[in-house]
């Protein structure tokens, strides 16, 4: 981040009078560039005891399964955006529940917020950043070929969550920039 | 949003090849600036039977009353986060329990979360940005003067789950931009 956003003039890493911590601040017109952490949004769609997958077809983990999330979008809700990523990445069109998983990935830079869905009618396709999409039974789940720990977690979760007829909610913390 | 934060290059607002939204674009190097939503963090910090606000010193709402809450930063985790604001608000320790409401504000680009908490000491005073703290029973809360809606929404789904023995996970959305 060099620039600044409203007047072009030049940025420069520094604490801003009154703050707690370095932000990029411009020279120019002094306007504070804040930077923070992103909201991943995502679902584990369930269609009967089978389990909807994505093939990542982009960087980071190509080539890996993944639960379809992504961005929040400005504009609309978590579950929303839960609904719209499903829709995107694997061309299926899904009841958002209860959310069931919130994981803070702090050297990401991002909050995984996971809900519990159903398929609305058990259809599904490859998106545009999916090379496959797959419905899984629990014991077909390609646990090495995951794509994040956050995923991993929620699968874990949903499965160890719905073997014991529970709804809970539940959190974690990844970062590897710290001690385990 | 003008400028290009790497370039200096001027920015148009187009929709990007293979996106669906319209983001703000550089003319000159083609880097995407994305616009999300910002996480809100905070807690309810009880001590015995009451609970610890904070009267704002900053606009919005400035004189009104809140919990303490504010953006979580990078580097933290979503309890840390609102331990941390609790620190500069209220100039109070407390232990983080459990994520106890979710709230999407969709028209403020924010979706806030809110944790259960008690104060450590009991210790508390007004930080940088508010104007006093103060403990209070339950019947004793402002309702007339919260701040926002999200604090409302926290504040009447703590007393109602303590007063029933239940600690459950809440959820709402909230749109100044769609019909009620």
């Amino acid at each position: 981040m060099k620039y600044c956003t409203e007047c072009g003039g030049s940025l420069e890493f520094r604490i801003p009078a009154g703050d707690g911590l370095p932000r990029h601040v411009c020279t120019a017109c002094g306007k504070v560039h804040y930077v923070n952490p992103l909201v991943v949004v995502g679902c584990v769609p369930e269609h009967g005891e089978r389990i909807l997958l994505c093939k990542r077809a982009i960087e980071p983990r190509y080539g890996y399964w993944t639960i379809p999330a992504g961005f929040m979008e400005i504009g609309e809700s978590l579950a929303e955006g839960a609904m719209r990523e499903t829709l995107e990445e694997a061309r299926a069109r899904v009841d958002i529940h209860d959310l069931f998983a919130v994981v803070d990935v702090v050297h990401a830079k991002q909050v995984h917020l996971m809900y519990r869905a159903t398929l609305l009618d058990g259809e599904h396709a490859a998106g545009d950043e999916s090379l496959e999409t797959q419905l899984f039974l629990p014991e077909e789940i390609p646990w090495d070929d995951i794509a994040f720990l956050s995923v991993r977690f929620a699968l874990e979760k949903f499965l160890e969550d719905r073997a014991a007829g529970l709804r809970r909610l539940h959190t974690t913390v990844i970062d590897r920039n710290r001690p385990a």
